[in-house]
């Protein structure tokens, strides 16, 4: 078995941590800022001198191939080079230094595929300046409408649009050459988990099997705002209490159904939120995530069970937004788990609660997704952190399934 | 008895809600404000107009005195002129606007008083745009360093110091001047409820016999922030369930307590405030206020008595201020009773919770304070609204108090 070296992957995720660097042990690396350009400029440099071929397509997304021995379609791995705001130095990035250390392992040791090997660069995944999230992956598989994205303006400078940053960067290439079921046969992505459960369970490996639907709701509680000193508790209509109320509630429901459900009440505003006065309009979102449907309907009937008043106070809601579980393709999977344990590695099969480019591919390609720890479970942010020694085991099995999907597909 | 004319009330109401209109049934009107100049201007020439003599001093706070028939201390009745922004036609003015209508109306009807009336209007009593609200009853009643109160800078303007707009208003008159016991005998004021109690429970008036102590807390959460897709409940620390814990916790333990006790949890943040992100820090406020100081100590108790840590998140909290109770001067007091009862009107004996200037002065001089009903409680905005008629029923209270005073004291 080819294992990679993990001082020259160490090399890289220094090497990369330096585009957009905030001096704080994070990057600030927004989609085709000059940070970015600079990454990308660096992918291109280091797998054209390991023999790769790079082109971009349309939205800026970077495609590095080391040829086959065979005229068949590529076999693909990569993830994003972009961050968020003082994020970290291995959301997305360690996705494309996964792909670039596999390639070159196996070109430098010229370990014969007959499939081309492809290290993809997706544009924008996070949508820190331009929204929304995934943008580019989205448009090639079909989720977004171009035009539309290219009009997408950037939250710190009016009028500035996606488009105008596209065609500025130099990166926007042909139509051609985006990533299709007629010139790839499936694609990888390692990403960090994220979360704390590799690490706070001793795991290896995260075998990604899809990931989590969710459903986002903003909840809005309406009461009267009147003087904390001269209205007496009975006559009060407080919309913070009352949001209190349902928070309690939620709590109490949800903790019945499957361990597995996350949620999350993220974000609260308060009106007027001036300490003398009792709120009358308060808000908070919910976001709650669960791989089978059932549960997530099981949240939904919690949701609109809720009375129409608590506390003396309206409550309505809406829901902001909802994504459906994406299966990742099983025969990848396996593959994934297989290669984990020919690794030595021990491995726990999960979903990801995050999006990731990957679940729009694979609604055109089959697809997988490798997770490796979080240091207690950090993630955008400065702190987020993963031991080189386990990225190089992710490299291992990422690089295994390479080989294996080779070996495999016809 | 001598009764106002309702009519004239209302001229007055009208006339001075034009000084700092907002057009939206309200007033911005500023301490020394063009608009409050504007307001005092006329203060000043109608004062003027019924033969009485209009002084100011060092803080701006403005004395127009009828004489009296002896060389007897004053007896002074008034409130302030300023308001918040989008503040209502009433809180404040209507105290002035009572003290001149009551003067007004003994002036005219040559009812005669030994001692000298004066109507007082006290500077920046809301502290809108300088703080501290009472900035200048506060001054003159040795609550406040003179010094420091000229050094408050506007919050709306760098630099821009209360002094300086003193100095620039004109009005910046003689400390000899100050309302003091050497030169006053009593002083009373008259204020809207801003509350819902009189008109809930259908009184014309109140007779306020002192002002609520409060305590004033911050309460702090620490929690971590983590990713809501990625992170399994039974690891999170979540700050924003433990605040709400915390708030339900407070309403279980203090709606034990007497229900005359009002608390309020009006301002809160959270942070990072994303609905994708396990809050990591919140805070919310804690207002309580009661006149009986050992239903406060009851509420410190339970604030005291709160664990260190609430679902796994730090808890802490910090006094950000307090005020003991003030008792009115139970003759006055009485005498305001009496007084309503002579004019056949309902009355409810009560306690302030807001500050008024008249909780200073009560330190100096004996002192009471009148209220009349706020339709539906509103205050400190455009819908805060008196009828004209209950209005005038104050106005009547206030000037049988005047000449019950005036009969009373030697």
């Amino acid at each position: 078995m080819i294992l990679c070296n993990p001082a020259n992957l160490d090399e890289k995720i220094k090497a990369f941590s330096a585009f957009g660097d905030t001096g704080k042990g994070g990057v600030t690396r927004f989609s085709l800022s000059p940070e970015a350009l600079a990454a990308r400029a660096e992918f291109r440099k280091r797998m054209e001198a390991i023999g790769a071929a790079v082109v971009t397509d349309d939205m800026a997304n970077l495609y590095a191939t080391l040829p086959g021995t065979e005229d068949l379609p590529a076999i693909a791995a990569g993830s994003h080079l972009d961050s968020v705001r003082q994020g970290g130095n291995f959301d997305g990035v360690l996705g494309v230094l996964s792909a670039m250390e596999a390639l070159e392992t196996i070109a430098l040791a010229k370990v014969p595929h007959r499939h081309p090997l492809t290290a993809v660069v997706w544009t924008n995944e996070e949508g820190a300046r331009f929204e929304p999230a995934m943008m580019s992956s989205g448009v090639i598989c079909g989720k977004f409408d171009k035009q539309k994205m290219l009009a997408s303006v950037a939250k710190d400078r009016p009028g500035y649009t996606f488009g105008e940053a596209l065609e500025a960067s130099g990166y926007m290439g042909d139509e051609a050459n985006r990533l299709s079921p007629e010139k790839y046969a499936a694609m990888l992505e390692l990403h960090i988990e994220q979360g704390p459960v590799l690490e706070a369970e001793g795991y290896d490996i995260g075998v990604v099997d899809g990931v989590c639907g969710m459903i986002n709701f903003e909840f809005t509680f309406l009461g009267q705002a009147d003087h904390a000193g001269t209205t007496p508790m009975k006559y009060r209509k407080d919309a913070l209490y009352a949001a209190v109320k349902v928070i309690q509630h939620l709590h109490d429901e949800l903790d019945r159904f499957d361990p597995a459900l996350v949620y999350t009440t993220g974000k609260i505003s308060a009106h007027p939120n001036i300490h003398t006065i009792i709120p009358d309009e308060v808000r908070f979102t919910l976001d709650a995530r669960h791989y089978d449907p059932a549960v997530i309907r099981q949240v939904l009937s919690v949701i609109r069970s809720l009375p129409d008043e608590v506390a003396r106070c309206k409550v309505s809601y809406a829901e902001a937004w909802s994504r459906k579980s994406v299966a990742f393709d099983e025969a990848l999977v396996s593959m994934v788990d297989r290669s984990a344990q020919a690794c030595g590695y021990s491995r726990l099969r999960m979903h990801s609660g995050p999006g990731h480019d990957a679940q729009y591919v694979a609604d055109i390609l089959p697809t997988a997704m490798i997770f490796v720890p979080s240091v207690e479970g950090h993630s955008h942010c400065e702190l987020e952190y993963t031991l080189t020694e386990a990225c190089a085991k992710g490299v291992n099995v990422l690089m295994e399934t390479l080989l294996e999907i080779d070996r495999a597909l016809s």
